[in-house]
């Protein structure tokens, strides 16, 4: 029986790997350790972890560790605080393994906390490449990691050619795509946004298609966060079309992505924009699923909008280098380009489905990697 | 003018960097700042700050981060301490960039926050393999820097291999070798270890040659560092030659072998073994230079043992895969096999001068290097 | 020249110790050395560090130290490491003396730092009598601090009667009373608070009267501080008198009567109440002088307003046990006896000024006691 | 059934609450959690854990906190790190009540946590005067506190004076005279401290009669340390006794004692001095209770030796204020006098029984305070 300790730190974190915990949960030959930690505690970035309990899971550790500032003075303090934190988790709990998932900064205090306890370290979405500060943390995650468990090909071939054993690198696909397929079975939107999940703004009519907004701060840049959301606004404002807007995550510039959504809604009072926090998964798939054009800078645009045929149109550098399907196109921070786009996308309407990142049973075959795979701390370059 | 922080933070990064170090402070597009931390301030590691203070370096900053305990979750604590001061004094010092050296676990505090903080890092001695910890924490560090600075063409070819683009990694050498060049115009032993170092055990005659040893725990397998040392001490005891034993760095396991040798001191009390601490420099590079051999696992026996030529037994796995000359014999925990190559080695004697780590500039090209780089922090993988 | 080094960790804070702090910056035998912490920093609490900016005050040191979560568990760990990033800044600045200021949380990291450096503590606004966490904070402090100015004469029999030696506890008043001093000179309500400081909902009508509301959650019944806040608002929508009403400050539950206020505007939509984050101190006190009640459970109530002769409806415990003037009326939350309290209130008008907590001169005092107080750091009980 | 939670952070702090310890283990309505913290952790401060283990106690929690360096910068460093730890330990366990002992500096990191998270804090060993830094963490302590169990009664009195409700201070003696007393049924040197214990330098003939000394540094004159020691060392081998030297505890300054005992040592080759790291309880009470004169300025001269009648010399200001018995000489740090105050102590012989410090039942009386009195974390000052 191996115990696995998964460390939950967000949101999109949860959504991804969401099929793979409630895999491993269920596994026979694993027991699962569920830490949740970072801004899934927090109320302002909606409390993923009422969800998750909603989901079934439960907690073993509840790890406190963001230090408020959203600059990047707290990231680095976060992080510090996260491996203090962290080191007493895995040692109370004594995990067989331990899995971290993606490329957030905070991420980094899991991943070392691991590797200097000794404990075997799974790491979920290694060998993409995109840009921006979680590049660099995502191989660097990739070094200190004992089994890489990747979502596609192109990913699977650079974490070998990083040095990584071939034997120690597994594709899965992504099991975000897991929930994009189950809720193709029935994919209607079956609850209305604005009475389940309230949010701000005018409650747009949807009724004849909308749009989808999630646009994050890209952290290296984070002053002109409140100018590049601007744009975005501007566009949206001017195309008319109804819109469903998700305030972005925690991160440094965070605080300039709101400030400058909560700026523009003073000043513009926008008709056709609502905004949410977040949604729980499903639901929020199936709204992606039925929107006209899901616009931003959201993996959840190269991702899941790949497997469901959702048109996007991506802005900015935050995507650079993930594979993508042909639903995708990419424009720069203008408010021009971005509207051309749009207009492009809803004339033209859903895509073919694409399997670039699984097909949609990744969180079966992780779990059973896990409880499989033979375990060693020990590593070299593969060269 | 550049601001260039370098980090020490333990003695061997000190004698290691010197040269680069002397070479920035006196460059003149240059401006050095100087943070010492960890065990370089610490009393029971011999304070190195007090050899940097006596080389003439100005400190800027001191940090005092390492958590008792000499545990693994202490090494994963002492680093979450040391990202949280690092970011306090890169904030407030405000440098270009980050230098940071090697691979000892505590400068993943260094390399993260310098990432976090967006400030372009330096990587000097990646490349390299060894195993252990030491490996994940090598090759984290360079995917986490903007600009490598490694020892050797092999190392070169290692780094471009992880993705890093060609125009940023440099074959510097290793400034470890500028010592050694500089003691060969006057290799003599210039002074009496026992009067000027003190140190325990009795004063052994030296003036018909003597051995070396430095032996480190190897960090994964703390445990067993008291067995280790044990074969090592029973190998050099039974030798009956005069041998000059230099007490383990802090480390998970420090204590293991340290406890190995006093527990043995006090048991066989050996009357051919001197303990010491730890010495400047060049009085080190010196006593190595005319020793007859050198046992242990130090980097020094395959690093400037062989620009210098001296013959060295390397015991078991903390150098492996470090390129050597063949003044290098292996050997495992085993006194047998260890007295066997001793002697072997002792009655070789001397060998040629091998230019596997530099040719003795290395800190002059560093510092060259520092000052015309150009700096970024923005990266992706090179493939 | 003494070396004086004053905290600020939150808004309160600093109008409190305003004047003081241009006294000492101003004195011919200081030298200021400000530090800014905490929630002063912060985005959502206003970042009052522009503020003491605008006021002229160079800022030597920021501090972040606020761990995310508003729980007890963070105000526990954001304590730890404002303690750990104190040691630092104390060690690096090198003051000759500390100030903190009352009895928030996260000042006993300023507290335990100075004492454990060895470096005099001066605590200002000591010897009070309030209630909840606080409390224990404020005479922890006590027990820390080597010389104690407080606000009042029953502040000083407290001090003195806790053991400290009556040569190290002086009467300066309360700084805060300065400003409201200042104000009284012109104390008309010299601009518009909406156009100034926007806040949101309506911009009520404040020509023909308005009531002030402060309400901060009780630390130690956080769950509770929705349900309170509740009664508060209920009371004064029921009332319909314009209302200007501020956010509470951070704390644990903070939160709590956040998203009460929140929920409640949602809720009920009241016509005539306006929200303001914060405003600066003699704008602030205009306002308050202005009002025809302010109602709420901040120590301005108690302070300030009976200087300025504002009646007041104090609610709750959290202001229990502090000296007040006539101008205070005690309730419970219950939103009857609020309603009833703050119309006897608005129909009697204005009362007379009272000096308990000083004359309008406390910042020059203070600045002269530390100019002049011998320093020490050894005490014991003064028994 | 009420959860005690008993932290533990030092050998003396253990061996003072041994049977109150054992107490609570064995007690009905108690349930004990134990938490062993900073130096009981450490090798080279005897692995107290060891200890605890052995006498038949499970450890719930482990906790690294003692930051490296011993200076006044790494005692606050230690601290803030030990809250942060403290806050997530007690907010895993649980406990309905939380004990911490008398006023080492790390012991504030309990007392702040337990407070913060609004569990009952208990303290024992309040009220005693003494000096030095330890003077105002003892008397912070008490103001976080909601109940205190105090050693004497001029203990009451203070804690009472310093504005706390008489109903909750309780006199219960000190638990370390129980030891004591167990000890007085048997109390011949049943072991050979050499053969047990080990320790350095020459094994004396303790025969006919030895001296015994401990001698830690006094925390805020830290770099005197290793001067004042040597008044003692000169003082003892000039008496020629032999004498049972103890290592000191861990503190600001240890290194400083521990240096200078070091060096001296190397110097003087002292031939009636022999050094031991510590002791089991049992055993360190009986060496005491047959040795002819205590010197140094432990607080075991004042407490136990009292109860045992043993003669005492103690020196410096360590012990100022605590009440003594008449078995007592005090003397400054000077070599004369302290060879003339053992003269007259040794001559002189054993004292009759005092009972300041309880009468040999505190562990039960301690226990079955915890399991009977009302549990609040509200207080106000009772004046």
């Amino acid at each position: 029986m191996r115990k696995v300790c998964v460390v939950i730190t967000a949101r999109p974190s949860y959504s991804r790997i969401k099929t793979a915990l409630a895999a491993i949960r269920d596994h026979q030959s694993l027991h699962l350790y569920l830490v949740v930690a970072a801004s899934a505690l927090l109320d302002r970035y909606g409390m993923v972890i009422n969800e998750i309990k909603r989901d079934g899971f439960s907690i073993d550790r509840q790890v406190y560790m963001v230090l408020e500032g959203e600059s990047p003075i707290s990231m680095a303090k976060t992080t510090g605080i996260g491996l203090m934190e962290m080191a007493t988790v895995f040692d109370n709990l004594g995990p067989d393994l331990i899995v971290t998932i993606a490329d957030r900064y905070e991420t980094m205090a899991t991943a070392v906390a691991a590797a200097y306890l000794n404990i075997p370290l799974v790491h979920i979405q290694g060998g993409e490449v995109t840009g921006s500060i979680d590049e660099k943390v995502r191989h660097a995650i990739t070094k200190l990691a004992d089994l890489h468990l990747v979502s596609t090909k192109q990913a699977f071939d650079r974490v070998v050619k990083m040095g990584e054993h071939p034997d120690k690198v597994v594709i899965t696909g992504c099991p975000s795509i897991d929930l994009a397929q189950e809720i193709l079975a029935s994919p209607k939107l079956d609850f209305c946004p604005f009475d389940k999940y309230g949010g701000v703004g005018r409650n747009v009519d949807i009724a004849n298609g909308y749009l989808v907004v999630m646009q994050h701060p890209v952290t290296t840049e984070y002053e002109k966060a409140s100018t590049q959301v601007d744009e975005t606004l501007y566009a949206v404002m001017g195309l008319g079309i109804p819109t469903l807007w998700f305030w972005p995550n925690v991160d440094a510039g965070s605080d300039g992505t709101s400030k400058g959504i909560r700026s523009f809604r003073e000043r513009e009072q926008p008709e056709n924009i609502h905004f949410f926090k977040n949604m729980e998964p499903y639901d929020f798939l199936r709204l992606i699923y039925n929107s006209r054009c899901l616009i931003g800078n959201s993996s959840v645009g190269v991702r899941e909008s790949s497997f469901l045929g959702v048109p996007v149109v991506n802005i900015g550098s935050r995507q650079q280098g993930r594979e993508r399907g042909e639903n995708v196109i990419d424009v720069s921070y203008d408010r021009r380009e971005i509207v051309e786009a749009v207009t492009i996308q809803t004339q033209r309407g859903r895509y073919d489905q694409a399997h670039i990142y699984g097909d949609g049973h990744a969180g079966k075959i992780i779990a059973d990697v896990l409880a499989t795979t033979p375990l060693s701390i020990e590593k070299r370059l593969n060269y």
